[in-house]
């Protein structure tokens, strides 16, 4: 089963994984890494050539990618280390004990860019890999993905922005513009449609 | 089949849905309302008084709760009227027709209270309801609750917050205050903590 339509990954959108490596020592390392799904069985990952995930895939050739929910695994991992317990072993790798699905991937290519955003350049890796092996744990998955949560942030905002003050306004305004630019960066086809139907709707008023 | 949990829906969150009434004259009604399970059989609503919503659930005593996520839907339903293709009749109401799952609800009590935020007074409604008849659709149900999506952002905002300027990061630690008072609103208990973890990570800073 190598099929990534089985754990509910549609092509062209962007998830938000924790992605789990180990280093030369073998110690396990947990990431919040957004997987991009190319198609059933290829994804792309952007990432910062510093971090100890990039020097685990370049050093192994291969990752895991966790697909899961829970709030405190995404905390801890982005703020600190994520504590050893959560760590099982699977073949040469690990993956996240209370996943819901995880699968493993074999890179196939890396290459680096640069990127230039409004919080200053950086260098980037783009990672190209191919799905090995995908592990259901938990009949109820859905991989997050921040699109709807955006269109309804922006929808909170666009019901208010005609009943607060012209300064409030200008920030919700800002507000909703970053989401559009997320919806656009992670979404579907539907949700890039709602998205500019919100901002038309906004330019209406 | 009358269970809340049969769709996801856990005791103390708020979900993103789309409730769905009919006016005196039989026209369906739909609008995106947030609905907070109680336990497993029983709802909360909090409704502005001069909306259809409310008019329609006050005339007729009963309404219907539509667990779907797509954007079309949430957008035509708040920025104007959600087109009529969408509705399909059932029993004495009406569902939306792609939702993932529906569920009729039957108003057990109603209260006016005053609400004071910072967009201004406004006299609000609180709604009980019990859950009468569940019907699921698609097997792979998700409940849209914003409670991830908001610790999420934060944590976005968090990994960047010592490399802006101080401008940029007080705007960033007031989104992250905005999205801690949601995450309070309408997380469960481990959303509450990670959220926790997320400020307290900040504050050491």
């Amino acid at each position: 089963m190598q099929d990534l339509s089985t754990i509910g990954m549609e092509k062209g959108l962007l998830y938000e994984t924790i992605i789990t490596t180990k280093n030369s020592e073998g110690i396990p390392n947990a990431a919040p890494i957004g997987v991009t799904c190319k198609n059933n069985s290829e994804i792309v990952l952007y990432l910062f050539e510093g971090t100890h995930t990039f020097q685990n895939i370049k050093s192994n050739g291969n990752f895991i990618v966790n697909i899961l929910k829970d709030p405190m695994v995404f905390v801890e991992s982005t703020v600190g280390e994520l504590s050893s317990d959560y760590f099982k072993s699977y073949k040469n790798g690990f993956y996240i004990k209370n996943t819901d699905a995880f699968f493993s991937a074999i890179v196939t290519s890396v290459k680096e860019v640069k990127r230039d955003d409004k919080i200053g350049k950086s260098k980037m890796v783009v990672v190209n890999a191919s799905v090995n092996e995908i592990i259901i744990k938990n009949k109820s998955i859905e991989p997050l993905n921040r699109a709807i949560f955006a269109i309804i942030e922006s929808l909170v905002y666009s019901s208010r922005i005609n009943i607060v003050d012209d300064k409030t306004a200008s920030q919700y305004l800002e507000q909703i513009n970053e989401m559009s630019r997320l919806v656009h960066r992670v979404g579907g086809k539907e949700h890039k449609k709602a998205m500019n139907e919100i901002l038309k709707h906004l330019k209406k008023d």
